[in-house]
């Protein structure tokens, strides 16, 4: 886990997005407009903050911290035309675009499941999707040094530009379209959606194949970790069979 | 969620072992060799305690608690031997035995997979296994309405009697018994070890099969409660092919 430090700096951070920001600690004697803005702005992304007393900021043994520490998460993040490149470069190269799932647990078991299933890289919504913590990381048991990740603004125009590149884009939801019935065309992204709400109506539009799991029961539904899991291992067998 | 109230209702509960017992609050002003005796057996097993004001018991609204109050989980719990005489009623049974799973979002998602794909019951070991409390009521989305289980003193003893029953024990590891290359007998118990040790030595050599889920890559290894989607799945599979 990673620190930033001073005001200037935890406010640039949340700006750019370019770190994921677990935390951010400030000291309740800490005041003013920059300590204003970040908390506004560090609500607004849904980043926990926690005024604490000062003397709470002196374990970082930083000379002068302003009063302010964010943790962030010491995960790299990759480009998407990286991934882009490489799964194109690959037989039956897969990503897996998640949307908008919040659990941290589902994410670090979804990372976990990518990984033993051979998917190529994952790619995360920026805002409005778990971030990469130390829930996602203990989770993912170790999964997430295995695999590339990068973090997207908007998850739509993300899915254009992967299409425009050549890629499939696959969404996986209830219904009657049987994963053992398809054909699964590569290079591909799997789409999973959140738990409660399933694809955004946005992006399923986007989709040129929705594939379903066969449930014997339909009472109740799988676990969002748990669907990825069964899909990421008929994908992985379709991938065998074409190669 | 049922409470129990009273020092000798309590300890008795927590001695017959035949509720769950989810937490166990206990007022601050409250001693003796009773009290004693709930707090050294609840350490025992696992039971949470925690030591409360004594105003705190008062929204209860109970006349007399004696200073103490155990939440108990309001699941209903069957007989094993009414989960074999069903599943061996039926064409293609499957029951699904737990060994100590001790995360109870792991737990809950394993219910909602096994209603998901059909099982006809669950069977948890008494102790060291997580309970069925609220997280894992939660966890399930519903689930656990809608199937059977069973709660065993003794996992190994309970398979011997399986078996003698002419059921057919499944042990889930990993390893090259893949299990798209099984033929899958009927009816059957599924057993899923936990999270770190898989199953127990003891269990194991009472497998009449051992299944794996074929991976793609090694270096990182499946969630318990994904695993068991893949199975449960799979088995549902030759369920159907079956009948």
């Amino acid at each position: 886990m990673d620190k930033i430090f001073t005001r200037n700096a935890v406010l640039e951070a949340i700006k750019s997005g370019n770190r994921t920001i677990n935390k951010i600690l400030i000291s309740k004697t800490a005041h003013g407009s920059v300590i204003s803005e970040i908390i506004r702005l560090a609500k607004q992304k849904g980043i926990l903050v926690n005024s604490v007393p000062p003397e709470k900021l002196d374990k970082f043994e930083q000379e002068n911290t302003q009063g302010i520490v964010a943790e962030v998460s010491s995960t790299d993040y990759v480009e998407i035309e990286d991934l882009t490149d490489m799964v194109k470069s690959k037989r039956n190269g897969l990503l897996v675009l998640l949307d908008s799932i919040e659990d941290p647990h589902n994410l670090g078991a979804i990372i976990r499941n990518a990984v033993c299933f051979g998917a190529d890289g994952i790619i995360v919504p920026k805002w409005r999707s778990a971030t990469i913590n130390e829930t996602v990381e203990r989770t993912s048991a170790g999964a997430i040094e295995h695999i590339k990740i990068a973090r997207v603004n908007n998850t739509s125009q993300a899915i254009l530009k992967l299409k425009e590149n050549g890629l499939w884009i696959l969404g996986a939801e209830n219904g009657n379209n049987k994963i053992t019935d398809t054909k699964i065309p590569f290079p591909a992204v799997l789409v999973m959606g959140s738990e409660g709400f399933g694809i955004h109506q946005k992006i399923k539009e986007k989709c040129d194949l929705i594939i379903s799991i066969p449930q014997k029961n339909t009472i109740s539904s799988l676990n969002v970790s748990c669907a990825s899991a069964i899909i990421l291992y008929e994908i992985s067998k379709h991938q065998s069979n074409n190669s």
